[in-house]
């Protein structure tokens, strides 16, 4: 068996916020599409990045790693964000949230910590709120057609697209030899970790994606799947649709003990706080997080980050950014009320997750219940596509997929 | 749409003989297990290479490229052999053939063609007499597994082993580019044509394969195959089947009318004989074979490239490989009469394909049951060995496929 390693490869995928990346707060005009403010605090936002409306209805897609408990950085980089979409997008919007194993194996798992990790995730996902008659939630690994479509991508995608990701050119640079796919190289680098942008553009493409929410560091990735579907529908024909880059909103949240650091599950024990944690661990562990002796509150990340952070904290989980304002909101506040104060807000974000992900997560059969059905919903919209694709290409198809 | 292309890549899938490509007859040592002498002119051989007899039954997987109605060339180097399999092995020997069209787009095919050589395929497949009772005809494209089982193996392929395969080397030689996979290359050399070999290995695996009969230049390929099932089982538990590599028999068929290059569908109209072909037209194509002046019949390749190859066609018709046996039976005859007894025996070897082709090619719905049933037969024991790989990995698997 291989040693248990916690993924840190989260943030590979497209759309998987499970550790937040971009290093600044983007401008109101790239959050997500649909995002509507919940409090009469916060500034007006634009639903939509368009000025016109949109003639067919959206199809999102966004994938998350299956990494287990998700901690707060996850959830405000990826998950509250999956469920603000269920609650503000129009009911014509498709939601489309897949647990992306088949990108977890990419690195090395332990069987059994991956098996219980994606139950997690499934249980995870059902007690921040996602509805499964709202989204389709499902699990990748289920779902044959993104491994097929992924082979009919390769043989369009040129390796040298494919050579000039940053995040192959990173592992590249981390690795003993500088030019393993060279034939005289002496990397093992394995094949997954230069190939899985093109499983990323067929997570996409398979659903007819027209909105795709990211992080800047997978622009290039998803720029790589606009190019495979326009090159595919150039030479084939119109099937695929060419989906749409959104900048996701970047949510950062940074450890408790370390404030200039990522909150991260390799992180000190007491730096984050888990989906799981019950209300007094949250507020002792808030309680417990550095932040500096100057008196008084006040929002700023280069002298402040301690103090920042947590006002960052209160502003995402109320869906406000105007940080600044809730500093100054603060201002009187003794170090120990200010905490209380975000403890509040976190514990009131929170509030029945710990509960009902309790409630779920040891029901297997319930758990795998959902996943099948979410598999069913997705074969069937991914089949169709892949389906085309293989008809226009003069290839054969699958046979039918089972009766639901 | 793509420019008609007929693929010349046929060679490159495992097992597949499409174009024959050893340099030299194998010793008798090494020719596909199980294939007894049917004349009492040919000298013993031995039915399997290994002196104890195997204790479990044995898997044969073999593919073949869609490229159309074989020439003589594609018919000794794969289907007379597969056809010779099924009527001499053992009846707990499972054979497997696949017409693996997922290898075929590594090359740019026109769709439309592509859909007529694959149905053409299927129909020829049964006219040299394979039966769907004994074997399981089927394509690659409709068995997803293929391509999961691919994604699955492309995490433990290390980069540099596929970077050092002989045929990657000879494209990227071919490309504009030395060095298409660094991140600084130019080239445009395609994924799929530096990662098909880890789909063939896919296709090895998900049958339990115990032997694969390849020519020399596949051997590397198989390698690859058996080191990452090896690499799987060690990791993940004993699940895969280790293959043997078995050295298939070169049958080498040179161009009637260049007889030092290869019999090859992009040759010369007159150079090759093609299984459609009728009677008077092999006898005529035969008559025109480029021969030379010396007098009588004798075998010597090097002296006598164009006698020596219509000596060769007399053995491989009638399951003979003493060449200088048939040379000397026939030296006393005039050019006329020994290319008359070269044409008897390649209108008796191909005796009724032709009709059972001509009769078969045009039932598009016939054929497409054939191959459905063959799918069907092909998913079921792919499903079960990609069940066992993807719950030892600790992931998801396909919902259940239909019944049959």
């Amino acid at each position: 068996m291989l040693p248990v390693r916690i993924c840190s490869n989260a943030s590979r995928h497209v759309g998987c916020k499970v550790a937040p990346l971009t290093r600044r707060a983007l401008p109101i005009a790239s959050k997500y599409p649909f995002q509507k403010p919940t409090s009469c605090d916060q500034p007006k936002r634009s639903l939509s990045t368009s000025t016109t409306p949109p003639t067919h209805p959206e199809v999102i897609f966004s994938g998350i790693q299956p990494t287990g408990v998700p901690h707060l950085g996850n959830y405000l980089g990826a998950l509250k964000q999956w469920v603000d979409l269920q609650n503000l997008a129009p009911p014509s919007t498709e939601l489309l949230y897949c647990v992306v194993d088949l990108h977890a194996i990419t690195q090395p798992q332990d069987p059994n910590d991956l098996r219980r990790r994606r139950q997690d995730t499934m249980a995870m996902l059902l007690a921040v709120g996602l509805k499964t008659e709202r989204c389709v939630i499902f699990e990748q690994s289920r779902v044959a057609a993104h491994s097929q479509l992924m082979w009919v991508l390769s043989t369009l995608a040129p390796t040298n697209l494919l050579a000039r990701q940053t995040q192959w050119k990173s592992k590249l640079a981390e690795s003993e030899d500088r030019s393993p796919l060279d034939p005289d190289g002496s990397s093992k680098l394995k094949l997954g970790l230069f190939s899985y942008p093109v499983l990323q553009a067929a997570d996409i493409l398979l659903y007819g994606t027209t909105l795709v929410p990211v992080g800047e560091d997978q622009v290039q990735h998803l720029e790589l799947a606009r190019s495979l579907a326009g090159k595919f529908n150039r030479t084939f024909g119109k099937i695929l649709v060419v989906p749409k880059v959104k900048l996701a909103p970047a949510k950062r949240v940074m450890s408790l003990t370390n404030p200039t650091s990522k909150m991260s599950k390799s992180g000190a024990v007491n730096s984050q706080i888990n989906l799981d944690h019950s209300e007094s661990e949250i507020r002792l562990r808030i309680r417990g997080a550095l932040t500096d002796s100057i008196p008084g509150i006040s929002y700023d990340r280069e002298a402040r980050p301690g103090v920042s952070n947590l006002v960052e904290m209160i502003g995402n989980m109320t869906n406000r950014d105007d940080f600044e304002v809730i500093a100054r909101e603060c201002e009187g506040l003794g170090m120990k009320e200010f905490k209380d104060r975000v403890a509040d807000s976190v514990v009131e974000g929170l509030k029945g997750i710990k509960e009902e992900y309790e409630r779920i997560k040891g029901d297997a059969g319930y758990l795998e219940e959902i996943s099948r059905i979410g598999a069913e919903k997705a074969n069937r919209k991914a089949n169709e596509t892949l389906g085309k694709v293989m008809e226009a290409m003069g290839m054969g198809v699958n046979p039918a997929p089972s009766s639901s």
